[in-house]
């Protein structure tokens, strides 16, 4: 898939023109991509949308007709048109793989290179990382309140244009959502494919039993019957039963009924009920209808039987807290070798300067104790002290015979890839190893506790003089 | 732009396929799209993606290898991928123009066509209609909250994905937003392009005057200033006031100056003054940080002095009550001239069956008064009595001296688009001017006035007695 290189906002084009006139283009510019709070008031974020930037990222260069359009502008001079012709990403990042369970506050992708490359692809990576981040955690949140439980992703008619469903497929199975509607998504990325029948299905014939046999005699492998058209347990259930049992003489196996109305843990109760008693044990239950994980949650608590889960509306759109957006940024940390740093109005907002790297602190046996976060160079140790950015009265020592972990290795240098591509299961598999290993309070949906990301002692003081120096301008 | 085919839910094929087998692909089929519940909770709703859904429909074709990659989804027999190999829309399409108000419950696009044909472009049709209409009802509600003051978009980096921006630039100006800083936007649709500099601009010079001074230069025509970086009305406004002098002995104007953070109404207020008493009148105040409809009126009503608003976030996911979805929904009305019904658990949410008109009842001075659907062929007249779909214990008589017109028109013909492409100019135009003819209370943001969509007692009659008839079944 391409990304056109207009896919950016205009202020980038023009701040690259203005770099250029300036004589600016080249300086060595380092930017931190990173958000300020957890989606959804959530204890952690799945990283994903790498795989996704790096094609962008790789394939960078203008079109002659997008060339032309720049020039209709009437902004840009000839001069200017000439450079972004020859214009090519060839910087260096780093970043965790795709599937890492990360926190606010944290350098997820760091861009070195030219500040004319390294400014410029700003906005299509905010654009790629902030949404599939978002579903990959939307997506493990779902997964965890499944508990054993499949979920697969239905969101395509609800998505934010036809490529947000796509994003939103390939995002989901990152967070550990196994298989997709999509069927665009299907063919780009390898997703497993789902699906059953709409309720047009069963109103285009003449009766609902009718239907299903219909519908049994084209797919007797992989038949799943929707029952909940005209009522749910007085005639979707036994007319599955009916079907199921005509499959089996058949020598075939009725997949799973799907019910998309109405109370999913009583009609679930019931209708396994059904199907146990009528000898269908193996038969799978589907729900949807406006799931997210704490419907799911309490829907578990309640006893439901559901098997799979149908996810559409609330996760393609990342409905919840925080509005269906991650806010990612994207901030010069520094620039021909000199740290920089962005104060907010509220100084513990200020941005964290410099080459920095992001290291995982965990116990022998792997658990996650908390994040830190130290100069490029730095090598912290156990017994160290180390502190909360947000507030350096907040200090910690680090356990002895703890183990630290680069969470961030180089994926891109001078503009050409490094390393192996992983599969979505690969990543999957990932995000759902990791969300395990979190202190158990970091996966409540509801106030979870908050996993630590500390500052080394360094940090701390590189980042406190240059704020003592903006105070004393 | 080209829509793969294969962006649909995998059931919409496997329909086909079962369809197929049972010789009914021909069978003549009607559905209408049409969603329950306004968006956001408000009063009206801006239909808009007709043109997307146009270019989609007119080039649906599967190509060799996404044919070859629906055989190895291991579903499909070789005569149904032969089938798909020609497959095309032929059918008919029936809608009102974009940028036309409409209403929860009213059948906005109406596709006559095969089963086969009519029921395969439910999936598209939805992501692209529901997301575009959704947006284009935010983006009108924003215009109308700007009061007179132009609004903008912003949203690219915070889109669900790279298309999920594009549409939103694009569906934003249906609803009469006046420019987007999406550049790729800016090329497909011919958006004004609108842009500032990024923080980063100004802390990549040694100052912020600096850096004014060298944005300026670069683009003297075209200069808005971002004065938040460091301190507003200290630095930013009074550095900005020098460049504007600068700027004004070399001949030109300084266009306006962008505020990012803070208190938006006190900034603007002290800006506007400070500008003015330095004789800068005419610089315009650009206002950002997630704003939406309810900040922006609330924002007016305080004094604020903003004349540009620079939406994203809140636009781009259309954020409020509703969760960033439009919930339409693509149901089956007629087949082989049988109009259908489907029945919900609650009657009053029943789908309304068979072909229809959709008429708006206005004053004679074109003021709008309410909506009436009636059955194709139907010829209501003022004096009618009509009734409430979900009660029709509520009824109204059509005041003697109304005029009806038809809100929608045939808009492609087997297969082949009728009429003429319409300018975004021309849509926004239309939503403008039909916001401005609502009854006032429809217009607000909370809690608006219900407008009253009603049906004939022709459409009452056949909808009760489809009710009745599945009730005795």
């Amino acid at each position: 898939m391409r990304y056109s290189p207009l896919l950016t906002d205009l202020y980038e084009l023009t701040m690259l023109a203005g770099y250029l006139e300036e004589g600016m283009t080249e300086q060595r510019a380092v930017f931190d991509l990173f958000f300020r709070t957890n989606p959804f008031e959530g204890g952690y974020a799945i990283f994903a949308g790498l795989e996704s930037a790096l094609v962008y990222l790789e394939n960078l260069r203008f079109s002659p007709e997008e060339l032309v359009y720049l020039g209709t502008l009437g902004l840009f001079k000839p001069h200017f048109t000439e450079f972004m012709r020859d214009f090519r990403f060839r910087g260096c990042v780093t970043a965790p793989p795709e599937g890492t369970v990360v926190f606010a506050g944290e350098p997820l992708l760091t861009v070195e290179g030219s500040l004319a490359e390294a400014q410029f692809v700003e906005t299509a990576l905010l654009t790629i990382i902030n949404y599939q981040t978002l579903v990959a955690t939307k997506g493990a949140r779902m997964v965890q309140a499944a508990a054993g439980g499949t979920v697969v992703e239905f969101g395509l008619r609800r998505a934010h244009g036809p490529d947000g469903g796509l994003s939103c497929s390939r995002a989901a199975c990152v967070g550990g959502v196994r298989g997709s509607s999509n069927v665009l998504a299907g063919m780009e990325y390898g997703i497993p494919m789902r699906g059953t029948q709409a309720h047009s299905w069963i109103m285009a014939f003449h009766d609902e039993l009718t239907s299903f046999r219909a519908y049994a005699a084209a797919f007797p492998g992989s038949c799943i019957l929707l029952v909940d058209t005209w009522d749910t347990l007085k005639s979707g259930v036994p007319h599955a039963i009916t079907v199921a049992r005509e499959l089996r003489e058949q020598g075939h196996r009725l997949q799973g009924i799907r019910i998309d109305s109405g109370d999913l843990v009583y009609l679930s109760r019931e209708a396994r009920r059904m199907l146990d008693e009528a000898g269908f044990p193996e038969v799978k239950i589907v729900g949807s209808n406006d799931l997210d994980e704490y419907l799911m949650d309490s829907m578990k608590n309640e006893g439901s039987r559901i098997d799979i889960y149908g996810v559409g509306t609330r996760l393609v759109t990342c409905a919840g807290p925080g509005g269906g957006a991650l806010g990612g940024v994207y901030k010069l940390v520094e620039l021909e070798g000199r740290p920089l740093l962005k104060r907010s109005e509220d100084p513990a907002k200020s941005t964290i300067p410099g080459r920095k790297r992001l290291l995982r602190v965990m116990t022998q046996e792997g658990r996650f104790l908390q994040d830190l976060i130290c100069l490029e160079g730095e090598e912290p140790q156990p017994g160290d002290t180390v502190y909360d950015p947000a507030n350096s009265l907040r200090q910690v020592t680090l356990p002895v015979g703890v183990r630290l972990g680069d969470l961030r290795g180089v994926v891109m240098r001078d503009g050409v890839r490094c390393g192996r591509i992983e599969t979505l299961d690969e990543m999957a598999d990932r995000s759902q190893r990791e969300v395990a290993l979190l202190p158990e309070g970091c996966r409540r949906f509801v106030n979870p506790h908050r996993y630590k990301v500390s500052a080394t002692a360094r940090l701390r003081e590189l980042r406190e003089r240059l704020l003592a120096e903006h105070e004393a301008d």
